[in-house]
């Protein structure tokens, strides 16, 4: 009998159906590529965005255990799960935590964030440098992540150290709710004296409420106002890590090493 | 948000049609009708079974697994499931083993066999005089369990115990593969010098190979031609217990139970 | 490095010194003769015993769980668990659940109870056929088990099933708390219109309580004051089955099995 | 009846006795005032070096699971498991997994590594600078860790990022096993052109093997001797995290959040 495969391609999720087709859907169809003789599944592990959806939209989304149940119900034997979070942190885990009990039902094959083994940090790092203009004369970029209390936090200072250790020497990353913050970004900006503009990147795979709020809103506590204030000119781009085909690549390229694992 | 509710009945299974519409499908009848609000599921635990219905006639039934995460996928959060096994044994503990997974993403309500409790035993007991003629004068009853290695095996003499308890002292059960087997049959009944006829009923939910063959077929050892041999007159009765509704009763009195734990 | 193995004697436990040594001790002894390079460690499961020890007499016993965190802790790598419960029934899952955490720290070689699988019948029947005198003329033997709500129940039945089939027609098996009780055991008495005499005896490792209040006590509910209110000249036998050696060895035998298995 | 406590400190093991005194047993009493009503159990991780310690010395020292498993045995009920891990790593990970067959048995309270959230790098970063001289002018310090291919590996990163955001711009953090190996150091060094000399230091509890070979060894790939090699003037400390009483008291802080969690 033949074997049935599935890819199911799990991510936080989005509400905003522009950025579902341009950060996610983009992101699935490029893993997918890479495997395919593997049937496409989505996921969303945010309760509160499959609620939305289903409510405004009439839209039903599995989430990890329903899509895993579904597959396991249609007869697939092997699942590849490509989680599409950058880090192994709390929605990592629970993750885990969510395919264990099918561990026994599928052949189950997991791959990683993003950001995982040391190499991760090296490509992550030049797929950034490959899709964005280098940073130019007094000019930095400022990466914001969404920072954890996780202990996976440190991958943000991880990022920073190998962007530098690539040449990017004024590539700083800062996160909205761990460490670095905003604070920590302005103290390194401000020990680059040389330094009068910056562009604001969002590190996240989406770029939703903390790119377009936090970072470069119109209050006077987004970092593109804090900025401002500091005397910087800020530009801000909004486009979330999935937009970037270089980035997609390294998701596709996890998906195949837990394939092959 | 409104619970979602199934009721999954799980069978050994059968591949004849005619036996899964008197046996099988009749008992999820009737546990259905004491669950209402619960949707109807179907599972068989029979590999075997499944694959032959699936080849032969291109149907599929869900294992147990699939059944139940099918149930997870299409949302059910409360799941009722009935085994119309007879017996605690190897194939229940297979079924509590296979039901472990879900136990996290639904609430799953685990019905008992037949033979669980002393009271058990007294209402099958008690459904089986209801159901069929009092042995006549010089007449034994004589009920064809399966029987197992399992220890769960000793459920057969309890039965006998409890039928000679309410007063069918010439009503006895033996099993193909356990203790007791035709050897200890017949020497009970020749403990009874007054019995000349027995009447065979088999002691399964569904009245299938072992009924047909090794209780009542045409073969010298089939009981039938062993008993005639040693000069009663036999009649035998092929029906499975799920075609008397007194049994099938029990089984959505378990189901019931189950529910209100 | 050589292996270190341990034999451990599981036991619901007494209080009382005597009983222990006639019966527990003695059971200990006999299977651990059968496991010479085995060092021999002891465990009772009620806590109710255990503290009652420790309180009255200062001395410590384990629990499973501490016994086998023990031999954890003392660099044993082999250990046979053998119980000696009758039945697979609550006392036997609960020592099963204590006894998992452990099968990755310990190659660990559960016995089987008394009473599991159809040999195991015949075997204990004619250890007690070979160690009482058979039923006289008019005399009747009534064996008292405990009894439990556990579908295991039904080993009772089993016992006096293979009782008479080998030849013990006028032994008969009752439960204090479950199935058959004395009630059954008083009817059955009385489709024996030959019978006189009943002679009790404990099927009970240990002879403790149950044996003396229950069955042989003065009280007017007990088994003897209400066969000879019934009757019947009465004598009570205050062994456990522990003090069997016939018995004791059917233990030795389960853990060789557990041991070679 | 009272409650019987213990602190189980977890390490990663050394064989050297001057070591074990200095380091290990030093972070244990530390640890221990922090909960003076818990009795003090060692414990390590390490089989290699248990093995050569019980050959060379006699000397039996628990692994975690028969430290554990004694604990049960002496009839512990509450243990705080502080490990003297520095990193969430490969090491942690192993640990958690043999604590948790234990979590039923005792009221387990785990302790998390020396580096775990945004505050234990302000903190180690705190004590370090309280514990070593500042770098004087033309000095760096290098930290010397062991890296691992674990995703936690980016904690070294984050503890660098700290110590220049807590002023000691030219303390540098690299790895023997992982990222940033010595390249990166020696790339970062030579970007700090005032640069002359060179304080190395282990990044670990222990300093063993690593400190005096990889990091101070007089062979030609020693971190010393290529330093040595690029013009620097080197000095070694050869001190593990250990014998810092600032940084034994982060493990005393570990262990008093975990009892009171």
């Amino acid at each position: 009998m033949e074997e049935k495969k599935a890819l199911l391609v799990v991510s936080f999720g989005t509400s905003f159906p522009d950025t579902l087709e341009k950060n996610i859907a983009a992101i699935e169809r490029d893993v997918s590529a890479a495997l395919p003789d593997h049937v496409l599944r989505r996921a969303f592990t945010s309760g509160m965005i499959l609620r939305k959806i289903a409510r405004r939209d009439g839209v039903h989304i599995d989430d990890v255990p329903r899509a895993l149940a579904r597959l396991v119900a249609e007869g697939f034997t092997q699942v590849v799960l490509q989680p599409t979070h950058i880090m192994n942190g709390d929605e990592y885990d629970k993750l885990c935590g969510q395919a264990a009990p099918f561990t026994g039902l599928l052949d189950l094959r997991l791959g990683t964030p993003l950001l995982t083994e040391a190499e991760d940090y090296q490509a992550l790092a030049r797929a950034l440098m490959d899709s964005l203009p280098a940073p130019g004369e007094g000019e930095a970029l400022v990466f914001m992540g969404h920072g954890t209390g996780h202990h996976a936090n440190a991958a943000y200072c991880q990022l920073e150290y190998v962007l530098h250790d690539l040449g990017w020497k004024d590539a700083l990353v800062g996160t909205v709710e761990g460490y670095p913050g905003f604070a920590e970004v302005l103290r390194r900006l401000s020990e680059r004296p040389h330094i009068r503009a910056v562009r604001l990147h969002p590190l996240m795979v989406v770029a939703g409420d903390h790119a377009n709020n936090d970072m470069a809103g119109e209050e006077e506590d987004s970092w593109r106002a804090q900025l401002e204030g500091a005397g910087y000119a800020v530009t801000c781009t909004l486009k979330g890590l999935g937009e970037y085909p270089a980035v997609r690549s390294l998701f596709a390229r996890h998906a195949l090493v837990a394939h092959d694992r």
